[in-house]
């Protein structure tokens, strides 16, 4: 089945074989099954070896599935099928078997593909020891926003660069439903159900809208990134659902748009850590000083930024390096034939290497710079508050803001008379939206506290952080 | 000058030392030289070797350059530096003696890392077949907007992957300038002035603005996204000089704006040319029946588009896949550091392999797909006209249209009176924006030819390609 030689410019006749064991035929393994059985003459003449499928292990044989393949490359003996094996693609999904199955082909000197981001994200920084010490090659792009080519160039194209900040959308169930709450007005509830029946979302959307997703890339993209190991418990992770449409109404109204953005920083340790944590960890060379952060959580950026025209359920990272300056890498980031584009990369990747010689991998995680907290991070914060609209309000707050350090880019006021206005002369309702410079979590919750006391505040409608200006 | 040893984190005693050569000391190869200085420690983290800069030729040593060098460093005396290096940077620029040295480096087994566009898309297919002769690696992903990684997940993280098209804004100048006219609608001379105050543009800005620079970016972006060669003479080059401010102003009307871009799709072949092209040339595996065409010219595409999003001298490339669908990937095109940037991605890239082995380059360029001409292309046209008000026009334009096989997809007609009548009951005048189906070049070229010759025409204002709707 791998002999389709239709075009008489097929490999030459020593071309090597290379066994591809296919763990999972699911959404992605189907198509890369496809792929793997449709083009093996372009990839024999793209790698110098014939790919040759050798099975697919699932769990039921005759489960049904998007892509019609050969009943007799199925197998439910994952285990023989990877010992056999010299290029294992795991695309299972999910901590186990995936780990164990993976482990056991690296034992077995198989080069591993994966685009399981649950995994690494737990479980990465054990995995790629193991394969480093192996001398394995475990590769990863289909982890990270599905078909954008985005770790490769991190890891090869800006290794002789400094990365300062990753932003990125990485989680499309979530663009998509802000995306449809900023150009329809829907309520979240609603947005989630027409994700839901548009099959952007999952049954259970519990890891996509809490940003679990999104820090299990957040914490791969940061590994890469800043050269240092992060696992998802160094995630700060927010996720979207008590957006509101209000929120997204207020921020269009002042220019903005929100994103589930997951951000890693490179930033200055804070003063009191210096000591303890330059001596306790060995930063990348020249980059002593510093620790990075990471976090996801919903974000106001200008409508102008490059992120803020990423809709539906694409993808986006925004790169900002020392010398490179601004980078963005757009495209798909979920679906069964995008994501198989990304793992077929790696593939080829690997074949070549196999072919060709060469080293197992390349990036490295040279130093291990500190992570930080959410505590360690400032941004831009924006801030609705419903006030009473009498004299003195404005004043007030502003008061309250300077108390605590925290300082005020732009403030603007709405009167709606209407509102709280009544027959025996109440005042009526002051909408305040402020967007502050930039200040520590710490300083803002101070602030909030601070202003909720006053008997002049109605209500604070939202708190949100904001990036990008 | 190497030994910066300021954080404990240095590579161990027994690094291996790779003697670095650097040719040109201009805008990218100061910044190249100043990031190799001062980084060294980093560099050495990320590679696993010292890189040492160990000279730095140019044409005057006392020429006054951005950043403070050593002056030991420098030398006149480029080929002898070459002699001793085992990674040659060449950052010249110009076709000779830039390609002499290159030969040098590959012919001493130097690993040789190039920006060189201009020689590039002369020479480069013979210059990559001397180095893949040698065994040599030669990597220029500086050569092709600027800091942006776009060759290396061409060629690596799409291998699996089928490219169907290629669009870049990859001329920083030429969207400056036609941004500034969208912007504020200032005349295309008006612009470029403004393009060379801001330093966009440089004295004579003629590669720039006939578009011979994005051509040869064209090419070499053609090259690697389909696994074929092409040359300069392959690309056929329309610049932006005869865009106006109407052209633009109309564009802006009807929902689009006009971007120089770099095109390069695979199309089937002519009917004709099949059988003797798919003998004569050997396609890559799987992809016979196919040609590419490579043009550059000034383009309309939908404001909702992602590169219309692409604003003053920032680079974009959109990539079309089979699998992985649309991609985009966005930064700065030009400038010193943003450029060195690449430079050094390639550099690092190179010294990993160097230090753990492997193959010199990774690329394919399997197969030979025909190179087709613009006549092999069809597009949307967009045209505009001027005609007299009277009635019959819009059916007798719509009838020369359909003659010629040429499809109308949108006709809007806007009439000023006060323009042409006058008092004797002579018509107004017309305006038509007409945006047709894709058509072939030769077949619009007989459209507008026959409309040309009706009476009642007063003028073909503009006759624009359009993509991406």
């Amino acid at each position: 089945m791998t002999e389709r030689n239709t075009t008489g410019a097929a490999a030459p006749a020593d071309t090597k074989t290379l066994k591809v064991a296919l763990l999972g035929a699911g959404n992605v393994g189907a198509q890369v099954a496809r792929i793997l059985l449709e083009d093996a003459d372009v990839l024999a003449a793209r790698t110098g070896a014939r790919l040759e499928l050798v099975g697919i292990a699932v769990r039921t044989i005759d489960a049904p599935r998007e892509v019609d393949l050969p009943r007799e490359l199925f197998t439910t003996d994952a285990s023989a099928l990877v010992r056999g094996a010299d290029v294992v693609i795991e695309l299972m999904g999910g901590l186990e078997p995936a780990k164990t199955l993976i482990l056991e082909a690296i034992e077995h000197g198989a080069t591993v593909v994966t685009g399981n981001k649950a995994l690494l994200a737990v479980d990465g920084p054990s995995l790629y020891e193991k394969a480093d010490a192996a001398g394995v090659q475990l590769s990863y792009e289909a982890a990270v926003a599905g078909a954008i080519p985005i770790l490769r160039p991190i890891r090869d194209s800006l290794a002789g660069d400094k990365v300062t900040r990753v932003m990125g959308i990485v989680n499309g169930t979530t663009n998509f439903i802000l995306d449809q709450m900023d150009t329809t007005g829907a309520q979240f509830a609603d947005a989630l159900a027409e994700a839901t029946r548009l099959g952007y979302a999952e049954a259970d959307p519990t890891a996509d809208i809490e940003g679990h997703d999104a820090a299990a890339k957040g914490a791969i993209l940061a590994s890469l990134s800043f050269h240092t190991r992060f696992a998802l418990e160094d995630v700060h992770c927010q996720g979207i659902t008590s957006v509101t449409a209000s929120d997204i109404a207020a921020a269009k109204d002042a220019g903005f748009v929100i994103k589930l953005l997951a951000i890693a920083e490179k930033l200055p340790l804070p003063a009191a850590d210096k000591g303890a944590a330059g001596e306790a960890r060995q930063g990348d060379a020249g980059e002593s000083g510093y620790g990075v952060s990471v976090r996801v959580h919903p974000t106001l950026i200008p409508r102008s930024h490059p992120l803020a025209a990423v809709h539906g359920a694409f993808n986006a990272v925004f790169v900002e390096a020392e010398s490179a300056g601004e980078l963005m890498f757009y495209g798909r980031g979920a679906g069964g034939t995008p994501t198989a584009s990304a793992v077929m990369g790696d593939v080829v990747s690997a074949a070549r290497r196999m072919v060709l010689g060469g080293p197992g991998r390349t990036e490295t995680t040279a130093g291990v710079l500190p992570v930080l907290g959410i505590d360690a991070v400032t941004t831009q914060y924006y801030i609705g508050l419903d006030a009473a609209d009498q004299p003195g309000v404005l004043a007030k707050i502003s008061a309250l803001f300077a108390e605590n350090g925290v300082s005020i880019e732009t403030m603007r006021q709405t009167v709606h008379r209407e509102r709280g206005a009544d027959d025996d002369g109440a005042p009526g309702l002051a909408e305040l939206r402020i967007v502050t410079h930039r200040a520590s979590e710490a300083a803002l919750a101070a602030t909030v506290q601070a202003i909720s006391g006053l008997d002049i505040i109605n209500s604070i409608t939202s708190v949100l952080r904001v990036e990008g200006v």
